[in-house]
Order: structure tokens, then C-alpha cells, then sequence
């Protein structure tokens, strides 16, 4: 699975600002990245008058706009998705997960503390926090990273969190009801290769590089 | 797999127009609507200086909002989607999805064609042309409605495409190398019922009832 990391933090405290550094200095070093915006609010994403637009406005559940070049999906949810189901719907063909917000989650988390808008961490005593970035003087038994240093926290992400996979192996990964089943090494290349062997021994399915499933 | 119907026509044919009035017939039907617009020229669906657009811009390659109502994912493609794709990973919880544009699928088709535009069908040979909606007075050997008569087309897409799957069914589809691979039942029921098999066995997984699994 892609690591997500998660930047979390007040209003206004920098968290776009320094995300966008981020993204840009991992895309430059070649690693494809992928962002989660949490919205609280409700957002409104499409431009009013487009056939997209109208088509969501009609009443449709969930619109595609589909291009050579981009693909985009506006769907209605019942209730908020988990980041584990994002990533394994929407993030694939990612290297790194970037999110905003998300201070619940069980992932790794970076905080930005700007001491104009706060002096108090949110994530202080949260055994996820990886690293601070601020432009305060704290204690905390992490490393802090200045607010604007882009640079060094991507290197942290990097080194901590995007490992080569290696070219041999294969990958599982496994949703039942909607959550993520974390396999061992054993049962994930008991379930793949059972898989593959029966999906190879199909009409047209010789040599699967990638087999994707759903059963309901 | 949710049935596809395309609506083709040339520009400004009123395809999105007649698209609206169905989507919105079917949906107080109670069916749950997707649709996909083609789109050849690229486009541009974010608002600029929001944050999901502020990620986009500095490099990364997918982006999603996600709130308690909605979805939104845009991601960058190396060339375009073909429909089973977008089907497969982006149109699951609907029961039918109309799409504006591919003319060149395999999918049903219905022409929209307003003689103000022109009086020449674009599907006219295609096999898969299920319908003509039009102002026009034409003589070709399928059903036609009127342009205006949501109400017809929405009948005969309740009719011919949206059947009740039976409750004791098991669903499989399978996609292998970005391929979908259509099953006859036996193959349908054999794949399904061992992998369930063995995903019932782990831990935490008794009782699946929805089961997806990605392999590469």
C-alpha cells in the first residue's frame, strides 16, 4: 500500500503553503504523488453551466469527465470515506500520499504550528507525530523542521516512508467491507498466486501483470 | 457490470439537453444515475486558488476532496480511459450509466440529431444504435422519439438495460491488465466462491460481503 502521510494543523497556519512546496520538491526528485484535501465544509468543484455540471445537477450520482490527459470524478457518498478506502479506490499509480487534515487518522502525521495564529500543538501527545514544522520555538520530543523547509521534509518523507518495492514481489492488497485487511507475507502470496493461477488458466489472461477484483 | 448507454451526436445537437431530462426521469425513478462526458478538447474542472487546485498546480499527479457528501478526484492519465475502465473503477453503486460521446464503443447507442444541425445520422450503420431521438423526419429501421421525449427514452433504458440481478447471485468482475474479462457463469461462480472460500478463513473477515482485491 502507498504510505499517506498527514499534515495537520490550524486554520490558517500554512499547511496548503508548505503541502505545495512539498509537492513540487517530490515531483521534481521523480516520485508521483498523490494529495487528500479533508473539506469539512462541503465543496462545490465543478463549474456551473458545464455539461458535467448539469449532469450532476440532474440528479446523477456520481459524474466522470474522462480526457487523454485527465480524468475526473465527482461522486455523492453516504457518508465520509476512510483514507484507506481513498487510497485503494482513487490513489494507485502513486509513490506518496500527501493529506490535509485528517488528525484522527492512524497514519503518520506532520504538524505546522505558526505561532502568529497558536502556540499549542494539536498533535502533541499523538504517538503519530513524525515531525513539526513551525516558525516557533518548541519542545517536543520530535524532530522540528522550520515552516518553510521544504526541502528537509521531504527528505524525512522520503527516506521514512517511500521504500523500492521490491521487483519480485507481489502485491495484494485486500478490501472486505469496505476496510482494508492487513495481510502477512505468507497469506499474501497464498491468496495472490492462488489467484493468478486461476485467473492465468482463463481464455486471454495469460501472463496477468495486474488483476484486479471485485465480488459482491 | 451496470449497463452503458451512449448518446452521440454532433455539436450543439442538444445531447446534454436530452441527457439532463433522462437523468433526471431516471433518478426520480429511483435509479441511481452515472454518467461520463467525453471530452476531446481537455478541460479544466477545479476552481483556481482552492487547495485542491493549489496541489494540482504544484505537481501532483492525483488529487481528491473528500467530505461527508462527495467525492472529487482529479487525476492525470497517460491517455484516455476506455470505458470498461472508468466503469470498473469509478461506477460501482450505480444502476445505470449514460455516457455523452464514444461513438467509436461497443456499448448501446442513442442519436440525438436536431435537423437545424444536420439531417445526416452519425451512427446510421452501427449495430449497436438502439434508438434515434430527433426533430426530424427520419427513415431508418430502430425505434425513434422525439427530441423532447425524455419519458420514451427512459422507458426503453428501464426496459431494455435495467433488470433486477437476483438476490442468491454471485457478482464477479474481474479486470486483468486493465482488460475486462467478461465470465460465464461456471467461471463466474467457481472464481467467486474460492476466493471468498479463502477470504472467509482470515481473520476478521467472516461474512464478506463485498470483496476487492488488487494484485500486480
Amino acid at each position: 500500500m502507498v504510505p499517506i502521510v498527514c499534515f495537520i494543523g490550524r486554520s490558517n497556519s500554512g499547511k496548503t503553503t508548505l503541502l505545495e512546496k512539498i509537492i513540487s520538491k517530490m515531483t521534481k526528485r521523480g516520485y508521483r504523488v498523490g494529495t487528500i484535501k479533508h473539506d469539512v465544509h462541503g465543496f462545490d468543484i465543478d463549474k456551473e453551466g458545464k455539461d458535467s455540471w448539469r449532469h450532476k445537477k440532474a440528479g446523477a450520482k456520481t459524474v466522470v469527465v474522462s480526457s487523454s490527459q485527465k480524468t475526473a470524478v465527482i461522486r455523492d457518498v453516504d457518508k465520509e470515506l476512510e483514507l484507506d478506502q481513498i487510497r485503494f479506490e482513487y490513489l494507485k499509480d502513486v509513490d506518496i500520499v500527501m493529506a490535509e487534515g485528517y488528525k484522527q487518522s492512524k497514519n503518520p502525521k506532520i504538524e505546522v504550528l505558526r505561532k502568529k495564529k497558536n502556540t499549542e500543538l494539536i498533535c502533541k501527545d499523538d504517538e503519530q507525530l513524525i515531525a513539526v514544522a513551525t516558525d516557533a520555538k518548541i519542545d517536543i520530543n520530535c524532530p522540528v523542521y522550520d515552516i518553510n523547509d521544504a526541502d528537509g521534509i521531504a527528505d524525512l518523507i522520503e527516506e521514512s516512508f517511500i521504500k523500492k518495492t521490491r521487483d519480485d514481489e507481489i502485491s495484494v492488497v485486500l478490501m472486505v467491507n469496505d476496510r482494508w485487511v492487513p495481510l502477512k507475507p505468507f497469506i499474501r502470496d497464498f491468496l495472490g498466486g492462488s489467484i493468478k493461477g486461476m485467473i492465468n488458466s482463463l481464455k486471454g489472461c495469460k501472463e496477468p501483470v495486474k488483476i484486479e477484483i471485485k465480488i459482491t
